[in-house]
């Protein structure tokens, strides 16, 4: 077709002198965006643990989960896609144009463009490769808040894209699908967005699409040995990795905006101005559950922060959310919430407990649903050399 | 709903102290944005035109199309309508709290948001109102290229939000469209993104997806009095205003990334990488048509550039477009093109032979598809105690 094309382009059929571009391989430039001001523009690829799980927040995130196709649910295959990827990923977040890459100049600005990618709990089913599946990594139990849309279930791969551009997300995205596409179909696509609430703190708080500061309490990096990062105890192909919870919760926002203001931040347990706890005046002051007014707790204990907040310190886990703000369905007008992302050793112990308390009686509950819900184990860092994957396929 | 709400979560039915926050009315404070380096965050609402066309071009573009409900096809509800979205985009441009607006927060960081309200043609007739249409505002004639989806059509009203961040433009359009639902539904929503090919200049062009620099033809400020800007000769009321002309057109990126880079740059008649034409070296070099090696044209006639290329000097228009990357349906692996949105006094005589020319034998259309298209009037712009569209609806 390139060449009939060709052909009928140039009528004569002849070349034309001077139209031979060569693919100009432009190493990484620095852009200014809001998060990046000051900052490299360039994310590092290889390390002990992938990007964008510890990067300090982009602005822009694109999720995009796989399925192996039946008649490639072995591990050649998934070896073919790793390898792929890796190579992919290990160019395109340096601001180099992937191999063969038919839209090179896409390449230059990544804008800390980070490539993430995880294995879902069904792919270890799908390769029957069950016992090299991490213990920590398990569908979530049902909440009763829940009211899941199968569109925005588990799937076997997922790759997380974040930039702080949507230019170098989009080029990614097509790169990695392109390449794969004999092998996986890509199940769905959720992107998000964040802007930090102080520009001069661009891994803090943001504020989400219901006005509210989310993201106040979230870990040091101090804490990521022991709240993030696999110790590869269980399975020692995974030391290194994480286990991502992807939970989509939609924003009732035609109810919420029916709430007075002294209302909603009775609801969350902070001023929406500030973000600061009810009993406090800055957003980093630690709330006091115990204060009372005539009886009655300053912070209601079914207020939001009453219930996410890690009641015993192993509940403790990275939050890393992004607003979405999809077109909405016929005769709606809005179609908003929060891409929910969260990363920690085991769920079971550090998110299921906190969401469990939430879906007792958080009195944010009537106006957020959870729509969607998957888990996936993120893979390892890995070293000039290596594809991500390789020591769990090196092991079946 | 609320009341309700409020008693359950007080549980003990009292008012809790100290929870009352006001809410705090933030002046415009500064975002850095690629676009914005150096620049204001700020556009003005009020002069003769409105923002969002003459604006050096912001990161972001949503365009919501509305229809009225049959029950409020009426002066009197379109009248109701402009005075809301005028006094919602006159406070939220400048990074003010709309009216009662739910979310306050949202509006201090406008990132140089514009608002940019236009009618379409059914407009006049659903309000029979036709004697009262601008003459230039016309449906397109069909071309031959187009496979339209209605879905992407025309509509009563348009509004253009463009900012240099995603989230005033959420904001925004969640309070424009909240406050009009009673009366006009939503009938499609396009979003779009852009950076500028050169940080220093971002006004510039930019990169589309398919690789290649997109808008370097365009018009200076000294020209829009002759070419963009309605002078009211057919309607007084519309002095001032402009039309636009909404293209959404798909790229086939899966057979444009079989093309060889020369073949692409011939089909294109630039280079990809620095945009200049092929008889060039910059992207501002003047395309040479006449240039022949061995008898053969260097720019092949049915290039793109040539056949874009305004032939006489009437056919120039004002280019202001966004990239658009959608989620793909199912089964395919990307949903991207550009909405390219254009300005002008009249389509008939600026745009229209243009894309005809195109239509006609355009090389590159084996590798684009337009799928959506739509005209609105552009109101002129207003000056503090006026209302968008006063003009038209004191006229009638």
């Amino acid at each position: 077709m390139a060449e009939l094309s060709r052909r009928r382009l140039l009528g004569a059929g002849a070349l034309v002198a001077g139209s031979a571009g060569a693919a100009a391989v432009v190493g990484p430039r620095l852009v200014s965006g809001a998060a990046a001001v000051g900052d490299p523009a360039v994310e590092p690829f290889y390390g002990p643990h992938q990007g964008g799980i510890a990067t300090v927040p982009q602005g822009y995130a694109t999720l995009m989960a796989f399925d192996l196709r039946p008649d490639h649910r072995t591990a050649a295959s998934l070896r073919s896609i790793m390898k792929l990827w890796t190579a992919d990923a290990a160019r395109l977040t340096q601001g180099l144009p992937a191999i063969a890459d038919t839209e090179p100049e896409l390449a230059t600005s990544p804008a800390r463009l980070t490539v993430t990618v995880g294995y879902g709990p069904t792919l270890f089913d799908a390769l029957r490769m069950t016992g090299a599946r991490p213990a920590t990594l398990r569908e979530l139990p049902a909440f009763s808040v829940d009211r899941l849309e199968p569109r925005w279930g588990g799937a076997h791969l997922l790759v997380q894209l974040c930039a702080d551009s949507p230019l170098p997300i989009s080029h990614a995205a097509r790169v990695l699908t392109k390449n794969v596409r004999s092998m996986a179909t890509v199940r769905w696509i959720q992107r998000g967005f964040r802007e930090p609430m102080r520009p001069e703190e661009p891994g803090g708080s943001m504020r989400n699409l219901m006005g509210q500061v989310d993201g106040t309490v979230n870990l040091a990096e101090s804490q990521f040995d022991r709240f993030v990062w696999d110790g590869g105890e269980d399975q020692p192909w995974f030391a290194g990795g994480t286990i991502m919870v992807v939970r989509r919760i939609r924003a009732e926002l035609d109810t919420w905006d029916q709430l007075g203001r002294d209302t909603k931040e009775l609801v969350v347990g902070r001023t929406l101005d500030s973000g600061a706890p009810l009993t406090g005046q800055r957003e980093s002051d630690e709330p006091d559950f115990d204060a009372h007014v005539g009886g009655i707790p300053v912070i209601p204990p079914n207020s939001h922060i009453a219930r996410a907040r890690h009641h015993v310190d192993s509940e403790q886990f990275l939050r890393r959310p992004y607003n979405y703000d999809d077109p909405p369905p016929a005769g709606q007008i809005s179609d908003s919430g929060l891409l929910f992302l969260a990363f920690q050793r085991d769920p079971a112990t550090q998110f299921v407990p906190v969401q469990q308390r939430i879906s007792d009686g958080d009195a944010l509950n009537e106006w957020v649903t959870p729509v969607g819900s998957a888990t996936f184990a993120m893979l390892p860092g890995v070293r000039d050399g290596e594809y991500l994957g390789q020591p769990f396929l090196d092991a079946v």
